[in-house]
């Protein structure tokens, strides 16, 4: 998984029939300090996330692992809200 | 899913017979704010999109998971062609 | 998928026994200018392309969605012979 | 697989259901030497593995065939500790 | 695929059980003239191949298509050793 911040949303109204109802949030990818780490991804949205919240999201076809994703064309899902990150016993984030 | 401007087609004549009927569009990636970001893409589409349009496309395994696509030879497919990019309160993109 | 020109060929013949029978290519990945665009990949030919020509190939577990390469250990493949790359009304590319 | 060495761990208490009771851990990937080799990943503990520790990860659909990640939105999996890596009879890790 | 030279092994002793048995190989990606290309990676080793030797390594959910790797939790696997690559007429290697 990777670390990342919510940023924004995306709206789609002419999609895949099957994509009906999920919601579908503009992540940056972030470091372990929190420091953006790569492209922004677009991600469907399986636990209520907001934007700036800090989040973990898989990828590939695990993103097709959850209720909401499966059987889905979603490559990304984001499937925790990150509540802390411990480095070497040093609190790099909590929400 | 990455957000991707489509900017061409690809005509291809001999080729794995599952593949008939399938329209190929170029792809180039872009970030949230409509800038290039990373090498064309070749995807299969599945919603009717033209040249120009902004969409997401979905890579892996979770691009055979469209109708046109299923157990098809394809790893990329335009699922959805987007409406609005909206990134922390402000319109990045609307069509 | 993404656009290549067939470079070359490996042979192997100490293999995983699956494997008997496919050809492997060295392809060079390009851009849709037909620039070269990342590093080299090794893909199995499911179309008879020669060296010299331009592919699209597929990645992934799409690559084992052709007849030759199911069930195989194998996670590129050549699935297609380009004829024509247009961008933006521009022909960059005709075989 | 990467070599890399776990730094840290997450905390997220909101998530998809089926991740109740995964550990998991922050990777610093690594080359041979031991030197840092791209962004941290996170990953589910399938081997009790401790921060410090050198591991090594699966990722993608692979990451979900340990008995604690299968079926699980989980696209990266620590499955062993190492105890020696060898480059060319030169020891360049040993626990 | 891609191409690789062998250049050590890995030795761990706390794995996951399905992993009883394989061997692993630290694998150094090379382009078609044998030049490095890209960071090490950890290979199951599916054709008994040595360090010294010249590879093609398949990844993701093609790395268990292999007898010894099936059901394993193996993102990457050697199932070939080369013999030749030749570009462009020219023999970039032979073994």
């Amino acid at each position: 998984m990777q670390l990342a911040q919510v940023i924004g949303t995306v709206v789609a109204s002419r999609k895949e029939d099957v994509l009906e109802g999920l919601r579908f949030l503009v992540l940056r990818p972030v470091d372990a300090s929190m420091n953006a780490a790569g492209n922004v991804v677009v991600a469907a949205d399986a636990v209520g996330a907001g934007v700036g919240e800090v989040v973990m999201f898989a990828s590939g076809s695990s993103a097709r692992q959850t209720q909401l994703t499966q059987n889905r064309p979603v490559d990304a899902v984001v499937m925790a809200i990150v509540d802390q990150v411990t480095v070497e016993d040093s609190l790099k984030y909590e929400k």
